[in-house]
């Protein structure tokens, strides 16, 4: 539940806290400039990195941690301040945009759905240079190939601007990646939503609360990174260019749609509560009115088989020749206007109408 | 529920996100000046579009996304930045003023009410250039014609005006619609608070939900929408003269109303949740009075006649004369003490008084 | 509940909505000086309008909207703008302070308390000159006659100062009226705190909801006429003067006052839907309680009546001397045993004691 | 509930309003400088009030309001605005700092326990000059006689300070009475949670309204308190010195501590409310558990000697020799399974526990 | 549940309130510079301190308050305010940085985890001059070590840099022992919701009261570090580097982590009491289902016994040969007609399943 990994309790700061089953890093340079794509390679040694070319970008992409030493040494060829290198390695941090002397931090979440509609959610860490940009990320597997391809492929802006460009691109697609999450969870909210009515239990109660936390901890991953991205598009500084400030306020926009999404759904869950609180109160009436309805019919006819029980001497009515259909009509008139006082109550009919949609 | 359209995740910026039953654009231009209304005709082919005459404006009105290639070259055209083209047409955005280099962006949420008293959401998307105003509607039909009878009227208003003075009156109309909307909605709720106390069912339960849920999207509708005419108050900028800026803070004012109108529809509803759970837990109650007092009076009398229908050999009473009436006076009394006991607490009539409408 | 008059959907701006029953304007202009009043006259048709003396002040007073003609007249006279004309007479407005070029518009809610302590609430619209106040208001009556008298009496400060102290004067005398009206409200909530816990019906908690919201609606007349009185204060502008701002800076006290009560008044709605809830949930268990007692009270015995009542050929307790008795003996024992563990239980004694004050 | 004593509606603004049974005033001055105490008196007629001593501190002090022309004359003495003697004298006022043309009004609330543990609040009006300080209340009795002690022992600080350090001193002094009264609170508030937690009647649950009523009232007594605090150590002015200023930072912390208290006993009630309500749905439960064991034993016994009761002719083990044992052995098995069947349900322990302290 | 230790009410500003039971001082001076440690002695008396080294940092540490004569010579030494003195002796004070002419004071909130895994929480009062760090604790013990270890090992951060670093490490460290008290906090929380699931006692719900307001006074304490740590990052002083800023906001980062996660408990909480509230609701449920069953099967059957219990000379059934056989018949019918009934409403298997964790 709560799995904050902090380094060493006293550790001094900088201290870079890999897990004993971190994979290893898989470091992937992308080189591209006005000219189209440079080259994309797998590198083994950080030897191997080139420079970016003139007026272009170089992208490195290192995804997993297990090697501490390959980590410091890549902070060091690229001067990244020790707490930066902190920031993207110890997992997970809030989301945020820090501006350092010469590049940009920028902490994202990004979500990706599996196929069987697991929702994973990853610390992705952007450092945005004059002319690279790197991507950290703990585990293997992005939401990146798109870009890829569109460099691959020359796409024009690519070609044209530079690394706020394609740093902008990174942040687009991991908030793209927030929509078919939230379609998921939909389905599951509507899912829950028919249960809640249909088969109020506490194992009902527990999912909507589990939904609830799940929903309140993507919320909280989502507004920090909601205020980076708006700190982005306002905070003028020297790395992020003019015209991509623009770019980048659409995906402001994207990432404020998504959180009011979140929200809908919270006030949903708060709603599925009142339901299933009322389905359950429901269920009691219905138990209370069948009681109540047989109790208070055979409880007067039952004192009344009682009486004629009786063993006084004297109960003529006992000796009569239609004593016995007497005490039956009388039995009846007291059921049936038992009845006819309930049927006017409205208890002869259930409380509960089946469940339509409300047009 | 969640009915975001949104370009397939990576794709590229700018793109263009058409559904295939998306209806064919109808395009219509309106060209009017200080002399009145040049012309107003159906467009079928861009290349007849025409500038707006001199101290004049343009009208162009597109409903209909089905031609994702006339939209680029509208864009084209008036020089719409590709992204300015995404918010127009990938609907639902939400509700915002962006300033570009020559024009404005308006994204409002236009509210209409059939004949069936059915409200319909749809975004108007509005940009605003020196001489021209752009109209982007998904679908057909809107909420303008007296803004066209009045242009072809040649109401002195229009005419001494220029485009931000008919940008403004679209988005005045936009707003004025609201409030048939909303008493389509208060006359819904009205019906609703009286079943809540009369018919307390999970049914209505679920129908004060989606009501609820339906007034939180239109309030989410409406704040941003607030901020964007806010914003164009306020906010000076070259496009939007001072005298407009009054007008518009009419304008404002109404929006601000219509949201305090759907803040008290919410109160109304969170008070319909109480009244229905009070009025659940009066039926229990009335439910559990009237078995109480029907248990209560017969379960002693019921002892009693078990009493006397033992077989003791030696049990005097019942072989006295008046045995079997004693023992009818020995009930009637125990049933009569009940009643008056339940009598003084108040429990003879029903707890709830009639539905009368407090003073 | 949502009377918000507006213009026929689509009018043009400026448009004056007034109601087909709307009563004939009354129309009065007093006249004063620092040499004391001058005149003090109904006016029949506007051009006995006089201007204002030297350093004089002259204060147009127009009761009841039956006349657009009129109303349009008197804009031009004292080039009211279309817009603040549809303000002060397309009522109900939110209240607000707004400049226009050479005057103020203050558009307040004015509350009065009739004999049968009947709360009404009307719009003033108060419009502020250099040499003028005119007040425009849609019903007949108002709470300005002391004003007048001390006009009429040449009272000091009204002599001295200028048309911005009489705006002052009157906004003073709006806020002072909310004093009796909250105290009216008061008694009434009082009254409904003993019922919600004498007489718990569905019937209160109407009158609770009904009163909740009354309270809100009270509460959004009065946060934008704060805000408003706010910026009157703390906005400088050249129509009302510094000291001026001294005195509106006590009326601004005085409002902030009202809406504290007022919030307090709304806690005690909440509390007294608890006190309601709780009582409701008391009366349950009282019914339950009673139940409970004569139920597990008489069964026990019921079925030993029910033994001694079978008709078994060897039951040889059925002919000993002292059967019958040892029945009874057995019998009340164990009706005394049940109510012995009752009253160890406590619950012999009702839940509620009889309710008093908490000291 | 709603005590504000206010002028007569549409009297003049600075209208005294003094209540008939008001106590006469009793002015005491006290005048020192950094020669130590100079004099410390009585006065009855105003005419023997003293200036300041050079470099020194004129400190009069007022308890009750009875005499109108004297609060008047003081008034002109010491050229107070008629606003600024209605605010200290029509009390109550919120909590405020205004700083007039020559002197700064802090309007505060004091707040005292008696030997009965009873709280009484009351507005304290300070008035700050160059070289007096004027301190008005309504009734007799303050909490500053340790101030005066302090002055008269010559006590370092006040003499080498001036008339600001005295005002500082004389707000601490109110800020530090808090202290006793929340202690006082805080004691009620345990006792009333074992109340709510063992004898949960409606009664408690009034008790929890109104203390949570008396802590709403005390937090909008502090709040306002809270800013005119804030407001006198950051806005600077030529009455209150920096050193003075550092001192009040002290005293605004205090103050924000003692509302933070209140926050922490809002939220006690509110667990509180909890706690009752969970209470009185386990007395219900308690009830329902005893009701249900009784009568399902009982009830399906019943019904076996109903049947032995019969009168058939041919009911062959009535007749038999051991039929007797054997119903008893039956109705014995019956009872015994039920109270095994309860017994795994865990329903033959009570659900309650004694009330522990949770560790 | 409220121990604020103040100075006696009434007491002068900067008095120094030290309990009978205080501990006797323990002073330690670390002395270091860019040479290494210079020396790490404890002081028995003040005369002992030694200045800092030339580019260095003395560190005096300060436990147990017993000795007022000693802090006070303490601060004149260092020449700290009376009121400094006074926020870092009379715990607790909010947490809050305060800057003072030539040093600036830093009070938090430390929060240790014993072998016992119990929470404690003290304050820390660092003061940071230019050349020196004095920190003042209530009690004995600190978090302090590593950063002990790291000086005399001649970390070399710690020799490159100067107090200001020290204060920010001596912060950080204190932040970062909040993770293994939350990490406490959590488990405790899981304990809880299995128990409120599984055995819904009034305990439990005092239990999370409980819980509940610590929770709350950890949220209040942490709050005013945030604010504190936000102002030490952001406001400038010539006390604190451009450098240091940079880790502080580190620092401020992991501040914010765990306010996020103690609302995260909070929510949980909230939700807890739901699921107490319901499975107390089940309880109930459980308990009428049981009841209901087997009363609505034996009332009619024990009605039926009744009635061929009647002494009517007339019950031709009573002598046929299968009567008593048609008697079971009937009975057994009416059971079962009666267990069918049930069945389809799904009341005969219990409502609630096992509990079992939601995927």
């Amino acid at each position: 539940m709560f799995h904050k990994r902090h380094p060493q309790v006293g550790a001094a700061p900088g201290t870079l806290v890999i897990p004993a089953d971190a994979p290893t890093p898989r470091v992937r340079q992308i080189l591209y400039s006005i000219d189209g794509l440079k080259s994309d390679r797998t590198i083994t040694d950080l030897d191997q990195l080139e420079a970016a070319p003139a007026a272009g970008v170089s992208w490195v992409d290192i995804q997993g941690f297990g090697d501490e030493r390959l980590l410091i040494e890549l902070g060091e060829i690229y001067g990244l301040h020790p707490l930066l290198l902190e920031d993207v390695v110890n997992v997970p941090q809030r989301a945020k945009v820090e501006l350092h002397d010469d590049n940009l931090l920028i902490v994202l979440r990004m979500v990706r759905v599996d196929e069987n509609a697991e929702i994973t959610v990853e610390q992705i860490g952007v450092v945005l240079g004059e002319d690279y940009v790197l991507t950290f990320q703990e585990c293997y597997g992005d939401v990146f190939d798109p870009i890829r391809k569109r460099i691959t492929a020359g796409h024009r802006r690519f070609k044209e601007k530079r690394a706020d460009y394609l740093a902008y691109a990174i942040a687009d697609s991991v908030i793209d990646h927030y929509y078919p999450a939230l379609e998921v969870i939909g389905e599951r909210l509507e899912e829950m939503e028919e249960e809640a009515v249909m088969a109020p239990t506490t194992a009902i109660l527990q999912k909507i609360q589990f939904m609830k936390n799940r929903l309140l901890n993507l919320r909280r991953a989502l507004w920090p990174q909601r205020e980076a991205l708006h700190s982005m598009v306002w905070e003028t500084n020297a790395l992020v260019s003019e015209e991509v400030r623009l770019y980048l306020r659409d995906t402001y926009d994207h990432c404020v749609q998504t959180t009011e999404v979140i929200e809908m759904y919270r006030d949903m869950i708060s709603g599925m509560l009142n339901t299933y609180l009322s389905s359950m109160a429901n269920r009691t009436n219905e138990v209370m009115r069948v009681l109540t309805i047989v109790s208070t019919i055979f409880i007067p006819m039952s004192f009344l088989a009682g009486v004629y029980g009786m063993n006084f001497d004297d109960m003529p009515i006992l000796h009569w020749k239609f004593g016995y259909a007497m005490f039956w009509s009388l039995a009846i008139t007291l059921a049936v206007g038992m009845l006819v006082f309930f049927g006017r109550k409205g208890w002869l009919r259930p409380q509960e109408t089946k469940n339509q949609k409300p047009d």
